[in-house]
């Protein structure tokens, strides 16, 4: 066993299979996946791709949890003892997201578009929101017991927050421009500053 | 000429058309909506619908105008002078939409995950979102002028709003519980209440 399926239940060649989807997705969007051309991606035999994941659906399902476990790995290494730059950690992490973010955020929202379609895609989108809002409500609570944050509801803050990131992300697809994404940005540090700190 | 045409530029029959093909979006979704599919909920000729739209995507570019036409027609109703109550009634609008709102939504953001796929939808969303979001702006404007809103940005404001609302309506898709839609909605009034309204 690697030291990688020690850390996640992930074989190496199941990470493998998870970049290929990565790959696949920015190039292609979710409409013309196929699992051909994720095997296109791979560098292994495409036979070792069905036999861990019996269907498309099943893969993505797979492929959104790992999504989850790569972002964890990605806050983790900031490690911010401060409960205010970890919420900064958090929601750039959450906003910027991986390399060729701008593809692959539009075949993140062509997914979710799927989720009334596909039960597993619904319970993994549901799954990965609620480990989130969970996350983000345990920062804010931390913030407003160190007198960082004001004394608002913590998972009403952590849900507001979540809106506005998906919110961000879906106008993300429309308005590719820079000067949106920016726009967006501001509007949720605009939020967090004026409802969450404290101001000295 | 009938009313209808001086009013909107748009026919009786178009708008029979935009009638049959939201009816269309509600049933099957946007991936397996086909002229067809419109055709099968429209009362008259099918040629009528190829007359007035060459292609589907042109036919839904059209489609997504006559929302807005929709929409502002709704909120014209209201007519509220108090801009407190005006920006209640457009958020609501925005949020409820219409009836069937949640097959609905399932349709839009399918169509909105396509925008990078089909200019003319990115061109639709696009103006469609410009003329919301002025309409907000002007409200939060007036409404800092009558001393009813704190003395934000008002482009900035319209922005942060937009934001949450197409959150909301991305989160709808996936989580089609009435708490979700509740939250959301809760959210978003405790950035207005908070960020915006001038507290007595």
């Amino acid at each position: 066993m690697t030291v990688q399926e020690a850390d996640d239940g992930r074989s190496e060649t199941q990470t493998a299979i998870m970049d290929a989807t990565y790959r696949a997705l920015c190039r292609r969007g979710y409409a013309d996946l196929t699992m051909q051309s994720i095997a296109d991606e791979f560098e292994k035999s495409k036979s070792l791709i069905h036999y861990h994941y019996d269907t498309k659906e099943e893969l993505l399902a797979a492929f959104l949890d790992y999504l989850l476990d790569k972002f964890l790995a990605q806050v983790e290494v900031a490690d911010d003892d401060d409960p205010t730059e970890r919420l900064d950690t958090l929601v750039e992490a959450l906003l910027s997201g991986p390399e060729r973010a701008g593809d692959f955020q539009v075949a993140m929202l062509e997914l979710r578009s799927q989720t009334p379609y596909v039960e597993a895609y619904r319970e993994a989108f549901a799954a990965n929101d609620e480990y989130l809002a969970g996350l983000l409500a345990e920062t804010i609570r931390d913030g407003i017991e160190a007198g960082a944050f004001c004394d608002v509801d913590p998972e009403r803050a952590a849900e507001t927050i979540l809106v506005m990131i998906d919110g961000a992300r879906t106008r993300s697809v429309v308005f590719d421009d820079d000067d949106t994404v920016a726009n967006v940005r501001a509007a949720i540090d605009g939020y967090v500053n004026s409802h969450l700190r404290r101001t000295e």
